[in-house]
Order: C-alpha cells, then sequence, then structure tokens
C-alpha cells in the first residue's frame, strides 16, 4: 500500500473513545479501494474535481471574501451568507484526501486557504468574513437565518479532518479559539450566556467531533447545549409565511419529543447526525429511541426509491407523508449525504445491518448522481423523472452541494469496514485492500469482487489472527450463501451481519455469494404518482429509463407487463461501465385527449406493438445526450 | 332599484369606444343580484370584509407606510416593498361598492385612503411609499422585484373605478400624475428614456383602461410599449438560481411568440389581460393570435380542474404540462382572479362562450374556495386535497389575496351581462334585475332561477324594444332546451350563445333549462396523481369529499365504483345551503405495507364493505371542523 502520512488515523468520525459506541469506523488511510467503480471516481475527484472545484471558489470571490478581511480593500462581500462553507468543505475534502498520498500541488492549495482562514478569525476567536471587515456590530442577530453556527461547524469539521490526516495543530488551534468563543457567547442563561441556536444545524456534530479531536470535554458540553435547546419554537419566520415556520428549522419540538423528520431536509439530516453523535458520547437512550423512530418515520414516508431525502422545492423540505413526486423530487445531494452520515453513527450506535444497507443505498442511487462522470458538474436537485431539461451544473450560487460530494468521495475508504475489540465488520463491498486494526495487530484484508455489478465477494486474510469476521448481507440478498475456505457455513440471512469467529490463517479465504437478480419494485398506494408503476432495482443499484436509449418513444407510452423477462447485460463501453437490464415492452400511446372530460383517461389499444426497454443505473443518468428520463415504468 | 350614484356607468372595464371588442360589459350599476347564492356573499363583502380589512390594513401598518411618508415621524416602512398594493386594491373595491348605494362610512373610509394617497405622491408624480420618505434615490433601481410599476398599476385601477363610481376627478387626477411620471422614465431609449418594464405585470392593464378612462392616447401608447419591451431576457435572477429565470418574469420571449403559459402565474394572468385590452384598442390580430394559443394551452395542460392555475409552491408558478398535484396546489386565488379578468377580456375581443364558461368555472370553484363564508379568512393558496392542516387566515404578511377577492366580488354585477348594438348577451346565470343599454332606450331584463343549483332560467322582459337576446349555453348543457313565451325555440347547442332575436313585448318570457346530471370527470393520464380517480361536477359546480362527512374513514380507502349511482339533494341548514350528492361507495382500505416492495401496492380485499359517500361544493371546504379534502376520488 502507498505510504500514508498516518495510516493508522483518520476516521471519518472517531469513536474510539465514545463509551457507547458498538464500532468503529477505521480510519480510511487503512483501506485502499482498488475497484473500477467507486475508485476511478475518487481518482476524479482527486484529480479533477478539486482542482476545479478551488477554480470556483476563486472565480466566485468566494476565498477574495476572507481576503477582503485583511487586505483593507474595502471590497464587499460577494453571495451568500453562508459561502464561507463552500471553502471549509472544500478544504475538509482536501484534507481528507491527504490520508492517500502527499500531494504537494493539493497541500499549497491547503495551505492558501488554511492562511486566508486564520487571517479572518478575530482576534475574540470570530471566525465569518459576512460579518467582519465592517459588520462586526452585526454579529449574532439574526441567528434564524445567517448560518454563522452552521459556518462555524463546517470550518471545525474541516481542522479535524486536516489534524486527522496531517497531525498539524494549525487549523485545529483555530477551531479551538473559534468555538471557546462560541462556548462564551451561547449557553445557560444563568452563566450570562444566551438561550439561543442557529437555524442551520451542523455545529452540533461538529462540537462533538472536536471534542474527540481534543479530548476537551466543554465543546461536547456546548453540542449538548446547541441541541438541547432546541424545541423551544424561537426560530421561525414571521406570521404569514407558511413554510418557515419553526419545523423548517426543526426548533417545534424538543430533539426527544420529535416522531417525524420535517422541514429543511439537510438540517434534518445535520441535527439527527449530530444527535446520534451526542448518543455516541453520553449514552442517554432517550436520545437514541427518537433518532430510531425518526429513521424510521423517514424510511416508511418520506424517502424515494433512490434514498434521496426532501420532497419539497419550497424549503427544500420534506413535505407529507407519502408526498414523493417524481418530477418535482428535491432530493438535495446534501440531503442525501447527510443521510450518508447520519447511518454510519447509526450502524456505530448498534451494529444493525439495516443502517449500512440506507447508507449504501444512498451513496449509489442518490449521491452518485449529483455528480457528473466528468466530475465537473453537479445535480443539486435529484428528480426520478424528467424531460430532459435538467442538467447538471458547474456551480451555483448557493454551492453547497459541490464540495459536500467531494468530502463525502474524499473520506469513502473509511466507511468500509468498522471494528471493536476482535470483531470486524464489512459494511461496504468493494475490490480493495485493508489493513484492521484488531487487539495487538492489524491484519490485511483483500476483498476480491466486482461488486455492485456481481454479488460474489471473495475476502482473503493477509494476516493470521483471531477475529470475528462479520459481512454485511443487504436486505435484498434473498439465498445468499457463504463459505470459508470452501466450507459452506449456514446460510445468512439478509439484513444481518454474518458472523464467522475464528482462528484466521494467512491467506484463508471467504466467500460470500449474494444473488442480484432483476428486483421490480412497487410503491405504497398513498404514493399517488407511482399507481400502476415498477421501478427496478438490482443489488444496490436503482435502474432508470432514458430517452436516448428508446428514440421515437415517450417514455410514458411505454409498458412493461408484469411478466415480461429482463435480462442483465454488461456494457463496457456505456457510461464508464455498466450493467444495463433489457426486456421486451409494449408501446401503449397514452391518450391525446382532453385534460378533463369522462373519457379523458381512456388509453388507446396498443398501437404498433412491441419495443426494447433498455434500464441503466440511475446513478449515471444525464450523462448523455439530453432526454426524458423515468425510474418508474408504467406496469399496466 | 335602488338609486345610483351613476346608474349607467361603471363598467368592469370600458370596451364602450374600444374599436375591436365585439362586446362591451354592462355597468355594474345598472344590474342588481338578488340570488341567494353570490348576492348574500356580496352583502358579507361589503357589511364585513371590507371593514376588517381596512383594520388589518391598519393593524399591519400598511396604512402608516402612507402616513409616514408625510409624517415626518421617521417611522420605517413596514412590510413587503409591494404592501402600498392592499391599500389600493381594497380601495377599488370600496369604489365598486358604491356603485351600488351610497354609504356614507365606507365613503368616509375612502376619503381617509384617498388623503393618504394624494398625500404621499411626490410633486413630480411618483408614488410609491417604499422609495419615498428617505429611499427617493433608490428608485426605479430594481424593477425586477421591486414593484413600483405593479403597484403604480394597482392604484391606476382603483382610481378609474373609483371615476366610474363616483364621477370624482380626484383620484384619477393622482393616477395622470403618476402615469405621465412613468411615461417620463420609461419608453423608447431614442426618446431618451429606459427601455426596461416591471417584473410583475398589472401596470398594462391599468394604463390601457387609464387611457379608455381619460381618452387620453399616450397612456395606451405607454402600455403598448411597456408590453412589446418584454421578451428580451433582462428580467431574471443571478445565474444559479432555478426559479426566477426569465420565464418567471414572462420576460423570456416576446408576447407574440408564447406558445406556453409559463412562470408566476397572477404575473402570467395579468400579463394576458393586459395584452388583450391592448388588442381591445389596436386591432392587432398577432396578439389575438397569441392570447388565444396561450388559452389553449393553459386549458388543456396547465388547468386544474377548479380552473385553478399555478401548479407549483415555488415561484408561485405554471409547471410542466400535466404538472397538477393536488394537496401541493398551488392555485393561488390572486391567479383565478386573473383569469376571471382575462376571460372577461376574451370574451369582450370574440363572443366566443367557453371564455364565459371558464369566467363561470373559475369564479365558482377557485375563486370562491378563497375566501371563507364568514368574510373574514381566506386561502392564498387552494389545494384539491388536504389532510385537514390548510385552513383559511385572517390575513398574510403578503396580503395580496384577500382584496383580490374583494374587488372582484364587490364588482361581480358588472360580468353579467355584455351588450353591442341591438345585442345583448347573458354570460352568468343569477337570480337578478337589470337595465340594459340597448339602441334608443334601456331595456329590464328579469331573472328568475335557482342557478346554480337548478338549470332552470326565466328570463322575462320588461321593456317593449327590438334586440336580440344571447343566452349562454355551457359546454356541460347537453340536451338543453329553450323557450320564447312557451314556444320551443330549436335545440340550443352546448358551448355556444343561443340567439333570439325578435320584437320583445313588455312580459315575454324566455325559459332556458340547462340540465344537471352528475357528471363523473376524469383526467388526463399524463396527470399521474389522478390515475384510477374520478371528479364530480354538477352544473357549473366541482364537488369534492371532506373528512368531517365521513367520520372513521380515510377519504383514499373510499372507493366509488363507476357504476354507483348519485342522488342529487338539497340540504338548506348546510354550508349555508347546498346541494350534496350522496350515493353508496365502498370502503377499500388501502394497504399498510412497505413504502416500496415487491407487494407494497397491493390493495387487500374489501373491508367491512359498504358506506355513505356524500360530495359537497368544493368552494364551501374547509368552513366546518378540520379534516381530509379530496376532489379526486378513488374509482377502483
Amino acid at each position: 500500500m502507498t505510504t500514508l502520512p498516518r495510516p493508522d488515523a483518520a476516521p471519518v468520525f472517531d469513536t474510539a473513545r465514545s463509551p457507547h459506541a458498538r464500532l468503529h469506523p477505521v480510519a480510511l488511510g487503512r483501506v485502499r479501494l482498488t475497484d473500477t467503480f467507486l475508485e476511478p471516481r475518487r481518482a476524479v475527484n482527486r484529480d479533477v474535481t478539486l482542482l476545479s472545484q478551488y477554480r470556483h471558489l476563486e472565480d466566485t470571490h468566494t476565498l477574495r471574501n476572507f481576503r477582503r478581511v485583511t487586505d483593507g480593500s474595502g471590497e464587499p462581500f460577494v453571495g451568500y451568507v453562508f459561502n464561507d462553507t463552500d471553502v471549509y468543505k472544500w478544504l475538509e475534502a482536501a484534507a481528507w484526501t491527504l490520508a492517500e498520498a502527499h500531494d504537494p500541488a493539493l497541500e499549497g492549495m491547503i495551505a492558501e486557504v488554511a492562511g486566508l482562514i486564520e487571517g479572518a478569525q478575530d482576534e475574540n476567536g470570530y471566525l465569518d468574513t459576512y460579518y467582519s471587515a465592517g459588520r462586526e456590530n452585526e454579529r449574532w442577530s439574526d441567528l434564524k437565518d445567517n448560518h454563522e453556527l452552521y459556518c462555524a461547524g463546517h470550518f471545525i469539521q474541516a481542522a479535524v479532518a486536516h489534524h486527522r490526516t496531517t497531525g498539524s495543530q494549525h487549523l485545529l488551534n483555530v477551531a479551538r479559539r473559534l468555538a471557546d468563543h462560541i462556548g462564551s457567547v451561547f449557553g445557560p442563561a444563568s452563566q450570562g450566556k444566551r438561550e439561543l441556536t442557529d437555524g442551520h444545524e451542523e455545529i452540533e456534530l461538529a462540537l462533538v467531533e472536536l471534542s474527540r479531536e481534543t479530548g476537551e470535554k466543554r465543546y461536547l458540553a456546548l453540542a449538548e447545549f446547541l441541541i438541547e435547546v432546541r424545541g423551544r419554537g424561537v426560530l421561525r419566520a414571521d406570521e404569514g409565511n407558511h413554510t418557515f415556520n419553526s419545523t423548517y428549522y426543526q426548533d417545534h419540538l424538543p430533539v426527544r419529543e420529535m416522531n417525524r423528520v420535517v422541514g429543511h431536509a439537510v438540517r434534518m439530516m445535520y441535527l439527527t447526525t449530530g444527535v446520534t453523535d451526542l448518543y455516541l458520547e453520553n449514552g442517554d437512550t432517550s436520545l437514541l429511541d427518537a433518532m430510531q423512530r425518526l429513521w424510521t418515520h423517514m424510511t416508511t414516508r418520506q424517502m424515494y426509491v433512490s434514498g434521496g431525502l426532501g420532497a419539497r422545492y419550497e424549503g427544500e423540505a420534506f413535505g407529507e407523508d407519502y408526498e414523493l413526486p417524481n418530477a418535482r423530487a428535491y432530493t438535495e445531494t446534501c440531503a442525501a449525504i447527510g443521510s450518508v452520515m447520519w447511518n454510519a453513527r447509526m450502524l456505530a450506535a448498534t451494529g444493525a445491518a439495516k443502517y449500512a444497507d440506507l447508507l449504501e443505498h444512498t451513496l449509489y442511487n442518490a449521491v452518485l448522481p449529483g455528480w457528473s462522470q466528468d466530475g465537473e458538474a453537479y445535480f443539486y436537485q435529484n428528480p426520478l423523472a424528467d424531460e430532459g431539461h435538467h442538467r447538471r451544473k458547474a456551480w451555483f450560487g448557493c454551492a453547497c452541494c459541490p464540495p459536500n460530494v467531494a468530502r463525502l468521495m474524499a473520506s469513502l475508504p473509511g466507511y468500509v469496514y468498522s471494528t471493536a475489540g476482535s470483531e470486524v465488520w464489512v459494511n461496504l463491498y468493494v475490490n480493495s485492500e485493508a489493513s484492521l486494526p484488531v487487539p495487538g495487530q492489524d491484519v490485511k484484508l483483500i476483498q476480491r469482487t466486482d461488486y455492485p455489478w456481481d454479488g460474489k465477494v471473495e475476502l482473503t486474510v493477509g494476516t493470521a489472527a483471531h477475529f470475528a469476521l462479520n459481512l454485511r448481507i443487504p436486505a435484498w440478498a434473498r439465498g445468499a450463501s457463504l463459505s470459508v475456505n470452501g466450507e459452506a457455513q449456514p446460510t445468512p440471512q439478509p439484513e444481518t451481519y454474518a458472523r464467522v469467529e475464528r482462528d484466521w490463517q494467512a491467506g484463508d479465504s471467504v466467500t460470500l455469494e449474494l444473488p442480484m437478480p432483476v428486483r421490480r419494485v412497487r410503491s405504497h398506494p398513498r404514493v399517488l404518482e407511482n399507481a400502476g408503476r415498477v421501478a427496478l432495482l438490482r443489488g444496490p443499484l436503482l435502474y432508470a429509463l432514458e430517452g436516448t436509449d428508446h428514440p421515437g418513444t415517450l417514455l410514458d407510452d411505454l409498458v412493461l407487463p408484469p411478466d415480461a423477462e429482463l435480462s442483465v447485460q454488461r456494457v463496457p463501453d456505456l457510461l464508464g461501465g455498466v450493467v444495463v437490464l433489457e426486456g421486451e415492452a409494449r408501446r401503449s400511446p397514452q391518450a391525446d385527449s382532453d385534460l378533463y372530460g369522462p373519457d379523458a383517461n381512456e388509453v388507446p389499444a396498443p398501437a404498433s406493438g412491441k419495443l426494447r426497454l433498455r434500464a441503466v443505473p440511475y446513478y449515471a443518468w444525464a450523462n448523455r445526450e439530453p432526454g426524458q428520463l423515468r425510474v418508474w415504468i408504467r406496469e399496466e
């Protein structure tokens, strides 16, 4: 393996000393992906995306917002009030990338950015370029909407990542000063502080991580305060605004009383991530109970089949239960990234395979679609149906999603394995090599697999050691089988970890077979738009139809009868190499009739008969010529 | 009839001298409604709504925004930048109300408001309280979003109405000075003026009306300029904002090149109204052609079955074709009012019955639902499905809808009849008495009907005269019959005006029978949410189910089989007296199954069998205890 700056450091979140973590993520420097699916995308992230994003940060004046604090230019702040976070998320992505190898060019950019940030910090520790160089008197005046704690949180996360991968105290000290300043302003009224919090969560999880990284319990206490102060209905827009009431800001109820994911979806995910992080430290089961209730509500009432979250454009928010429109799905890429972060914490808290299942599903089907194959364009919204107008863009005025994708891709190896004592968990299947810590030694583990295209996984243990190997059996993997050195093991059950404990010898091999038939999935009848429609999945991947594969056909005229057979075809030269699903469909034009009328919905008899259907993985859509998209296919 | 201040004046728009009007609206002072459906609501408007709205204008500081311009108080402007229009629309409503009778209390409030407005006008004619008393230097600096011409337009409309019903030149002169000032700023660059217009249409139709009212052609020319300058893509938000591009402002194409209703729905309706008004003056058929194309697009791709317009919360806008979600229907009350105004102009331009049909349908099913039966609460959005959370509110931060309802209700008698030479058109059926101008004399016409509950209409001519009576036969009125003095006439055809020309004698009677069976209407299959569902209509009214009539039943568990019989019941003590539709439905619970899965949408066999269905007129929903609403009912 490549020499790493700190090979045993840099977990994506560090639960090594968290009393209530049942599993601990393995440092991402210990895992090297060598597959042809994720790693090529990570290479694009490293070689193309990080550089192009840095240029955007310059071009949009986002870095100049830092320079103007000290250069006396008198230039105005440019962009949204929270644009500093674009820099911080980029910095976090760059910091995780350093776990792989030294990269002098990247390190040069990091040094430039780190210097700008340090320079923009006030003597008292305050850091937010919008409220500096002239707006000092307005600080903390609009907590609801002006995102100062949100910005602080993203910086702290970046500083923690930077410390983890480089060992440098430089930015971590800036983060400490910032957190100490925040702690001097916010806290119990009995201490003369302000009993308030920010309209956009993020600081909570960041402070827990800062506490873990520094060992300072006061940052954990501050995170706890900022979580516990929620639920007083203080954060809300003026009367008359129907959207931005206290549910939008998750300030409608104390966390423990919440039963529903509500409001701005990204905020909700960052809140649940932070609360779960807090539980991992304090073991308050009433918090974990609430998180489990919210997770169940989210997955049974509010989630797209892609794993995407947030049905509504207005408020970038969760809607009513079962309100899941396809073309108008908001499903912000950032919300999916938040879900990955939350599910990783829920996995750490419980060890339940369902969280790893959803982490994987969301990564493949709700995060990856948000990023073009060339690494330079992004979706903010990820609809499940489209007419060809929705295309990825190089950047946004509100550019939260692009660097969020970059930091997740950069930290991805950190999600593959977990450990605890002499237990090892394999959460994600990906061709890779790893060095995993079990008591007393590091164990080499090699995964050989063509996942997600094929469900066969061969693991080779490279080091003699006693430990238990826990292999995730996805909920979809009915009929999975497992053998060790060719010897069949008990049938693994879906949605569990299959456990094999033994004295492993170097060269021992484990073979897991996860059957990947095409799955036809229907929606609960209250998801009105999907009536009479089916979605196709195979293994961890959701599929979709694109217009470009069906020239001359409107995708709503295409009917896939329930009994139609679907074949599985590997197409190496398509979309970077994908498996497509093919089958015979029927052309059944929808009526060109009145909008409303007694016979308006009568569908005429089949016109030209049969046609060939080809479904491609949903993550790869909109990488060819613009055209229609349908995830939900007519079945009748 | 009551003595009117100016009995022969005050048409809702005045086409008396418009060269290209085929029909002219009859002055609203000439028509007295005496029915039990509309007139009681107009009485509420006059006796309750106007007073309560005036109090809101005080309580929300909207009137104080005018006072602060002159009182030197230094108070800040309060509310949205366009809040002046709340005052103007209230003033217009009050002015139309004066056509009915003197009302000293109302006249006192009008005088107070008129004085405030005149006081707030600059010496140069400029009028907008946001940009006065300190913001003078910022005037006309953000045409896209700051609504100065929009505000001016609403004032001019109010001033015209005030002049029409009172004969007073007072406010009309303020309007002239304002329009002259606008004309000095906006116009061809060759005249050293600004070639730009406002982001929110309204000024166009107001200037045409001002031209009609004053006889000054320069106001018509200014309206024409402000219409013709559109389509250059100048009005658009910064890059990165997906919603507020130039389609939102209808600045994406010149009006003549538009084929689709797009963007903010109210703006679109005010634009089409203004363009049609311009056509009525200049006869440019390329404008009328464009309006007809837009009308067809709207009614065949973009309109709710209620007549409501604007599918999207984000941008209060039209969506994609067939994008018509029910619970998340935006269908702003103001957009429906705009549609009424536009259809009235299209009727004037063409004489085609379909425009009067849609005017009536929109009034009954998209405007009336926006207003509570007690006259003091309003809907901004008018969904077609709800879980009981959407309730009318007393006022809004953006309070455009309440006074818009008030001005339409106040001017309603002006939509009932049209005339041209010796032709009379009956557009709306309503128990009423009227004095209609035909050449050389006024003809008394009495309507006796229980419309909209019953389709029988008896008209009695009270004055001997030669003229043609044109009776609207709604598109839904198949099998209508017509007789004059008991003598059968040729069968009238739906969606036409049935014409009877003769020498009428005093006491001649015309009997029209419009059959009102219950109509089951289905949606085009591309309206995804309505698959397998049916809506019920009878006569001009759309019906809906409310939870309160179906205790213990989720409305999505209720199935109305295609062959179920529906009875028609008059219920005098329900909702002010309505006709309900009743029938036997089936209870078929929707599965309490997974959100997604192979069997997720399987509906279990009927559980408890039959239950009674009761549908009430949609306009009356949410006037009882909160509960579910469904316009579209499961049919299978």
